[in-house]
């Protein structure tokens, strides 16, 4: 169910909705967009009786919301989320591209900060690096832990970066929300209905990728679970899928961006290092992703891939990753997009707090 | 690395080595076969120098094994794990047919009871339900928590079945591992690292269902998971993968049961009921399943499945299931298996704890 | 739509519902079942007017078929299918399941008598065997042509095994009708229509096989067409699909079986040769397709797979197909199947001419 | 195995190489490159002896290809393979995007007509439409066959269109190649070897489609099967695959283009209507596939979608196909491509016969 607000209720109003719908036992969700505010309720089984609400000051009309997933959802929320960052012009699913970038995972303080000054360099806003790695084999190198949070969190004041990393469990998502800008939640955990759910009461937006073989309505409903527990701050992020094809490692599901954005606001990235999981796919898919209308992408960047301690044959040299900015920006420009060149970032040393509203852009 | 240990090497001789191991800052995992007792070494980078080890009393030969998994493999451990649990003569493993079943949720005392009954009388050894139950949808039934696994530790006491029920994150776990059983991790926590090593802590034998697009030495690997903590009582479980096929709800993968059972000593059991996601298919695929080889069977048995809170398009009837179990037993005759049939029960109210030891079989 | 005739209708009835059928434009198909005869009526683009028919002499009532497939559909024909070869006892779909054995491809007149000679002793009634091999690469062996029918035709003579091979295009399906028992069409042509319609004009029946990664609706309305023709002797054959898993060339989807036994009243055969790709798979999975309900098996049989011109890593060496003929003998009798012991073949040398009716049974 | 001959190697040089492999009894291949020309040797076995040949004037070298595909292989072809038509500056390969556009079957001379007029004045080079229509159901519109191909050849004149159609037998292939510019093999015919080896025997170049679950080896080796028979005019066209998702028909595989083009010479196009099998997809589909580097664009078009005879939910309006003309335009420009724009067109009437060199570009 959803309280559509008329376009001048006042913010008095809005709480007034609100503390009556959880005085029914129910969950109230204000969502403000661009015109109105529009309040989602959760936690009913069945059908609510409109009569208590809909004689409210400032209530324009209750609507019923028929999908399974409701806070995702365009119906409740038309315009665009945009997940901005005091102190810096980056944004999730605003005009400007989101560029995340960094090694797979974190593995000294100097590997990490070469490759932080080059992606810098290139244009991104938001580093990207390993602390806790999900891995297949419980003998290969699983991260850095908390070490590698606070070599992030020296890279965030050096170059002003914002950091992107993955939370693997309960315990490892309280200190990634603490030392963290945002906190990734991986394609393995996508289903992880308890992880998702304390990422939900985290202060910090959540990037939540697509799982391996997630569906459209699986996936919406796994950003459904974080949501619904108060965090409206979710990134959505393709990865590529499983399927029987072998000329790379994921198949990247690019059609997946444009029936994101019919259904949802949600901003939505694409992972093309994952998603091919080869170097030399990684600069095309990139400028498709773009073309295809991607909010951002996530880039695996090494200084010496062969050397690195995973997916090395799917990070880019730093040179690579400055021609893969080039071409996306030339990109970007073409649907009304734009890549933040050289010398654009905003003033460095700036705090990672982020906007705790949803502002509503593009 | 592995040690394999003389015919007549003694208890103290596997001590030896195992302190030894450990000293060298190694892990130790002894794994006694039937003829002789191995010792698996994890935790090593590269190679490990042979000297200091075999020259050791009792020491036959120290073998290096190159595939990626080690405690679940065959070459570590060349006869059949067998669970057992005391008091009973049910196994997983073991010559008898491990028969699981029960109702996707719990929903209420009297529902798990009544189920409980039939499935009991029908030959079932384990009850399953579930207590935490992983949804699609926050907004779903999430499961009776502790409640379920109280009203479960009942049903044993009552019926004498073992019980088989689900844990999605530590936390609940840790209840899990007190309450019941074995302790199931589900499809979409299969690789959910974290849980694995708590679970490889844990002192219930852990049933591991395969990730629905898990390939075989993935879910091998997430076996190594549990192991390498040192919990040695794993059973495989296999549940249907996602495919483009429509008329299932997964793709029940058959070929997994012999290609598992070439590569190593665990036990594994078929799903049908989660695998093909429609009542009338869960018979014939069960009886596939055991014609296959497949160690036992989940089956999903409900009293009243059109007002199951979960799945209830795939659970059987009771006297479906009695009538499942009928053909199961007659096709496990002819493949050496055996299926206990009414009154062949052991004695009710025997105590949960499982054997420590891996006893070799079959 | 669907005549049903009355059971006292006599032939002349039926025979006159036909004309009457086709003098408006449409075409008839008599499908006669155990207890009445069905007319299905083809060729229309929207309903058809019933008055004209439903007062003819023998009519019961007209019935309209809102599936995408008619011929193929138990609405329309309740009963199995059987198809018989005059002579011999072997049959598809009766309660003998039919075994068809022999190498991928036939590479000399020895080679083929040397399996042809060790499966019939085996108990196979049918012996396969290709001619015109549709291979992946334009330089591997495309087969023996005319000639591997002209020495398929001796082992006819020779063993009283009935042919069955594969038609790749219009041209061989000609020469296969003229020498072979049953004309096979490929995987990789289960949706070349154009072959289908001529299979549907060909005397012999119809062994279709299963499409890589065609649904169950797609591989319904492929032996459609063949039906569409005329020609109402189709015989189906599971052989796997297209999915991530690795561990076997195709995935194995037993499922199947009784999801198109509900639908269909035609024979389903399996292929646990192609299925798995892997010789030491074929044994469980032909135990474990007996016992789903599969109506009978393909395998591949070659006296020295080693030196196979194709497909010899799936191929079975006699001694393995002895035993797997033992195995499967034994699923089949629980599950009310029959499969021939040595020397309960019909008599050598009987016509090769298939009944043309459609007798029911099981 | 590959002659390679030296730069400055006469025609002469070149015929006398073809006339020593044919006496050998293999089959030879001359492709000539911007700076030198190769010879294939096709129909050898094993290995062949490279005395007689080394020899010969103008012979550089000789090597060894061991790739499964060689024809279709970089290594035989340096430079991309560029297909144009004279009296035109249409081309697939060349620098210029290869725009086809029409609807997916001709229903009639209006319908047509209609159609051709509006996209040519978009941009669009190539007219398609089908005359034989490969329809899942046999009771489906089949299309209107040569009649429809002398529509397309009316067309042709009219508006200097060149005509892509699909030939679906050996028969049609005939008539298709007598009639049309492009001979389409669509995706069920990808592994219809007899309809290969026919098609590389025509005289017009060949679209080949990718099968829905073909990997990309079957697709080159698919490719092979026609330029083993003579036909070096082959385009490569990806369409989509067949995986578990579900919000769009087939899933676009885009990684396909930059692998074909490390591998292989042969210009390869995106079919984003039937990749997607939704209107609102094709756009941003399309935009993606040019950013990836695709060689051009199939796109159905029709003026009444929800009239159309088959595929009406993915037919683009003409409207939004100017639409998404200038939105490719843009794109194409960043990538270093070109697309034609209203009035570029060559002029009217000019004879389709496709130029047999095998030129140079990009």
């Amino acid at each position: 169910m959803l309280v559509v607000m008329q376009a001048h209720a006042t913010a008095e109003d809005v709480r007034a909705v609100c503390e009556k719908i959880e005085s029914l036992g129910y969950r109230a969700h204000p969502l403000p967009g661009a015109e109105r505010t529009a309040i989602g309720i959760t936690g009913n089984k069945g059908e609510i009786e409109p009569g208590a609400l809909e004689e409210m000051p400032g209530v324009r009309e209750l609507i019923r919301v028929t999908k399974p997933y409701k806070l995702v959802s365009r119906d409740i929320k038309e315009d665009n989320t945009v997940i901005s960052f005091p102190g810096t012009d980056a944004t999730f699913g605003g005009p400007g591209l989101a560029i995340v970038a960094g090694p797979c995972a974190i593995e000294s303080r100097e590997q990490a900060f070469a490759v932080a000054e080059r992606v810098h360099r290139s244009g991104a806003q938001f580093f990207r690096g390993g602390a806790y790695k999900p891995r297949t084999s419980p003998y290969s190198f699983q991260g850095l832990e908390e070490e590698a949070l606070r070599i992030m969190a020296e890279i965030r004041e050096q170059f002003g970066l914002k950091i992107v990393t993955e939370a693997i469990d309960n315990e490892s998502l309280e200190l990634v929300d603490e030392y963290a800008d945002v906190i990734q939640i991986g394609a393995r955990n996508m289903q992880n209905f308890s992880l998702l759910k304390h990422a939900g009461r985290a202060r910090k937006p959540v990037l939540l990728k697509r799982g391996m073989s997630a569906t459209l309505e699986e996936f919406l409903m796994a950003a459904e679970y974080v949501m619904s527990e108060g965090n409206y701050q979710v990134i959505l992020c393709e990865r590529g899928v499983r399927t029987f094809a072998d000329h790379t490692r994921n198949t990247l599901d690019l059609s997946l961006i444009p029936a994101v954005q019919r259904l949802s606001h949600l901003p939505i990235l694409v992972d093309p290092s994952h998603g091919t999981g080869k170097r030399n796919k990684v600069t095309p898919l990139s400028r498709a992703s773009v073309a295809v209308g991607a909010d951002g992408l996530l880039i695996e960047v090494h200084c010496d891939p062969d050397k690195a301690l995973s997916d090395g044959m799917q990070s880019l040299y730093p040179d690579q990753f400055d021609e893969l900015m080039t071409q996306v920006r030339q990109i970007a420009a073409v649907v009304g997009r734009t890549v933040p060149a050289i010398g654009e970032h905003a003033e460095v040393g700036a705090t990672s707090k982020p906007d705790t509203g949803l502002r509503a852009a593009r």
